[in-house]
C-alpha cells in the first residue's frame, strides 16, 4: 500500500499555479513507539498558506522545497502506540498533506465528533473562529452600539466578525465581491448592511453612507483598495484588527496606497496585524464562547467542501478567485 | 494703547506662507469680573498647527478664518479680578497669538518660574516632554533591552523620546536631516547611533546595519519615505506610536507609499496615532518624572528661540524648513 503526498515542487511568483505542487508516493508510513497512524479525514486551506510558499521572514517558517505542505488538518486515530490516544479518536492539528501520517501526538488535540461535524473544527470552532473572536475583541474592543466594517465579509473569518459584531450588539457593515454574498451576509448571517465592491463605484462614500455614525472598527481581511476607503471613514480612536491582506498576497511587486500616517495620526487610529496562535492562551475560553452560541443557533458558519485528496491544491487556488463561500475545506 | 494679534487670513493649499496670517491690532482688552489680563511672554509653534489650519475633520477643530491662532503659550497675569490668580504669576494654556488677552482661568495652569526656565513649560516639561514621554510608553511599552528608532530625532519631541528610551535601557538610534544634528544626538543626547537622512543613499540598509537586533519600537515623526524604510526592519510584535507626519501636512495631493498591512500581518506590528491630550489623566505623574530627571541632570533639551511677536509666523514656517533644533518658541 502507498502513500500519497503533496509537496512544494517550485515556490509561485505571483499567483500561485497548480505547478507549484507535487504529488508524490511513499511507502505506507508505520506508527512507532509511543506514535499514533493518523487517516486524514478534512484538510483546511487557508490564504495565509500562500505566505508560507515565499521563502521569506515571517510568524512561520516557509515551506521547504520538495517537503509536503502543511495545514489545519481533522484526521481519525487509525493505530496508536500512544497512551493519550485510542483508535477512532478524532483529532486536530497542523499536519501534512498526505492521506496517511504518524504523530507522537505534540499539537493534536481531540474533537469531539458528536458535539459538532468534525469539519467545524477547522472552521467556525477552530482556526477560522479563534481568529474572528480573539482578532475582534482582543484588538478591536467592540462597544455596544459601535459599528463594524468587515472586508471579506463572506469568507470565513468575515461572516464569523460580523456574526459576532451583531452578538455584541454593533451595528455591522460587510464586503464582499458578489451579489449572491452580499446577500447571504444580510440575510443569513444578520449584517445590518453589505456592499459589492466589484459593482459600487465610489467605496468611500457607500461605506458613508452604510455607516453613518462612521467607523469605529474595521477588521481587515483584504488590504488594498477597498481598505483605502473604510480608512478614510474611520473614526476617532477607531481600531483596525489587520488579520489578513488576500489582495496581496499574490502581487509580485511592492503595491502602493495612500499613505495612512495622516489617518493614524489626525484620529488616533490603532492599527494591529495578529496571527491568532499569539492569542493561544485565551483559546480554551474562546473556543468555548463559540460552541456556546452555536448550540444556541447565534452562529452560523457556512462551509465549501471540495472532495478527494487530489484536489486540494485547486481548492487552495480557488480562494484567490473568491470561490468559497465561508471555510473552504477539502474532504479525503 | 493698542493690542497686536496674529489672524489666519487665508487657508495654506501646500505649504504655508507668511501671506496666510494677518496683523491686526485691537483695543487693550480690559479684565473683566472673574478674569485675568495676561502678557504674553513665550509662544510655542508646533507643526501640527499646519493642520489646524486646514478645514478638515481633526481632533481639534480647524482655525477660523479672520480669527486669532492659538497654540500653548506662556504668560505673565498683569492684572487679576480672578480669586485663583495673582499679579505676578506665570501661567501656561492653549491661549491666541496676542500680546495681550484676558482669561477666565480655565485650563490655566501656574508655572514655576524657580523650578526651571519659563520656556521649559512649553518645551521638555509641557506638551513636548508629554508627548515624547507618553507616546513612548503607553503605546511603545519599551523593554529593557530592545531598539527604538526615532525619526524627527533632534526635533522637539524626538530628542526628548531619545534620551527616555535610554534613560529605560534600550538601544536608541536617530534620523536627523543634517550631519550638526546627527553629531548632536550621539554627543549631547546619548544616542547610540544617528542616521543623516539626507546624505544615506540607501536608508533600509543603514537602518538595518544601526539596528542589528532589529526594531522593536518606531516612534513615528514624520511619515513618508523615512517611515517606509524603518517599518521594512521592524521586528515581529514592533510598536509604531505615529505621532506625527511632518513630511506629509504640506502635500497637496494624497502622498502614496507602499502598503503597510503586509508588514502589520506578518510581523504582528502595532501602529496607533495619538494626541496627548487622550492621556491627560496620566500627565500630573508624567510632568513629575520628567521634572525629577531634568533635575537629576539626565534630560537635556534644547531650544531655538527666536525673538518678537512680529516672527511668531516665520518661526512657524521655519519648521517645514528643520531650521529648528529642539523645541521652536518665541519669546515676545
Amino acid at each position: 500500500m502507498i502513500n500519497n503526498v503533496i509537496t512544494l515542487a517550485n515556490r509561485p511568483f505571483g499567483k500561485p499555479q497548480l505547478s507549484n505542487f507535487k504529488f508524490i508516493t511513499e511507502p505506507m508510513p508505520q506508527a512507532g513507539k509511543n506514535e499514533v497512524l493518523l487517516q486524514t479525514l478534512y484538510v483546511s486551506v487557508d490564504p495565509y498558506l500562500r505566505g508560507r510558499m515565499n521563502d521569506a521572514k515571517s510568524y512561520i517558517p516557509p515551506f521547504q522545497l520538495h517537503q509536503p505542505i502543511q495545514s489545519g488538518i481533522i484526521a481519525e486515530v487509525i493505530e496508536s502506540n500512544h497512551p493519550g490516544f485510542t483508535k477512532g479518536d478524532f483529532v486536530s492539528g497542523g499536519l501534512e498533506w498526505k492521506e496517511y501520517q504518524t504523530s507522537n501526538g505534540t499539537s493534536l488535540s481531540k474533537v469531539d465528533s458528536k458535539a459538532a461535524p468534525l469539519s467545524a473544527y477547522l472552521g467556525a470552532l477552530g482556526m477560522t473562529g479563534l481568529t474572528a473572536y480573539l482578532g475582534l475583541t482582543e484588538i478591536g474592543q467592540p462597544k455596544v452600539g459601535e459599528t463594524i466594517v468587515v472586508s471579506g465579509a463572506a469568507g470565513a473569518v468575515g461572516s464569523i466578525v460580523g456574526q459576532i459584531g451583531k452578538i455584541l450588539g454593533c451595528r455591522v457593515v460587510g464586503i464582499a465581491g458578489t451579489d449572491e454574498k452580499v446577500e447571504l451576509l444580510k440575510s443569513r448571517f444578520g449584517f445590518d448592511e453589505a456592499i459589492n465592491y466589484k459593482t459600487t463605484k465610489n467605496m468611500k462614500n457607500a461605506i458613508s453612507e452604510a455607516c453613518p455614525d462612521g467607523v469605529d472598527i474595521y477588521f481587515d481581511n483584504v488590504g488594498g483598495d477597498i481598505s483605502d476607503a473604510v480608512m478614510a471613514n474611520l473614526n476617532r480612536f477607531a481600531r483596525v484588527p489587520v488579520c489578513g491582506a488576500i489582495s496581496l498576497y499574490n502581487t509580485t511587486e511592492a503595491q502602493t496606497g495612500p499613505r495612512l500616517q495622516p489617518i493614524l495620526v489626525t484620529r488616533s487610529v490603532l492599527m494591529r496585524g495578529f496571527i491568532v496562535s499569539e492569542f493561544a492562551g485565551k483559546a480554551l475560553e474562546a473556543v468555548s464562547q463559540l460552541t456556546n452560541w452555536r448550540n444556541e443557533g447565534k452562529l452560523s458558519y457556512s462551509e465549501t467542501i471540495v472532495d478527494g485528496f487530489n484536489n486540494i491544491p485547486a481548492a487552495f487556488l480557488d480562494l484567490f478567485e473568491g470561490k468559497n463561500e465561508g471555510k473552504m475545506v477539502v474532504k479525503i
